[in-house]
């Protein structure tokens, strides 16, 4: 992951797919190398089991804003929410602290 | 999940497991089990493929504090940090703002 030079932010998407959710694998592929031209991209990490999570960080608040903007263009046209999801949830967060090894 | 009267905070933890993670998967149960029982719990996502993410939401940063004090003292006594992760990130995060369906 690149290295924000001040505070950063995460979008921490979760989300539960209909059984048939046609077309999703390529446009969620399609999407996330979109993502990573964006200006603000930082970094991404995603996981499924029954639940899905993809987490998505950024340099602001705009970046954020103009990937939603983008992102539910490219699904809105393949009426994607309809299709693949039968519930999901965004939360926009300010990462406060990190560590790790 | 339980919902924060006011604003409320996620713990981002993402994670690559060794080869042969001993005892992990007990320990993640007894964990989970654990930090339901928490001052401050409101739920919690997760999903394992490479790599694992677990996402547990906190109604305050205090009760974020004493999580870490608890489950700390559990993966210690296992030697678990050593054991089981390759690498791991935890990341502290104030929830802006959710919308979803």
């Amino acid at each position: 992951m690149k290295h924000s030079t001040g505070s950063y932010y995460a979008v921490i998407f979760t989300s539960e797919l209909n059984d048939n959710p046609e077309g999703y694998t390529e446009m969620a592929h399609k999407i996330e190398a979109l993502a990573k031209q964006q200006k603000g991209f930082l970094g991404i990490d995603s996981a499924r089991e029954k639940t899905g999570i993809t987490i998505s960080y950024w340099e602001t608040l705009e970046d954020i804003k103009n990937w939603k903007t983008q992102s539910e263009h490219l699904i809105a046209q393949q009426l994607g929410k309809e299709k693949w999801y039968k519930k999901y949830t965004v939360r926009v967060c300010k990462v406060e602290r990190e560590y790790g090894k």
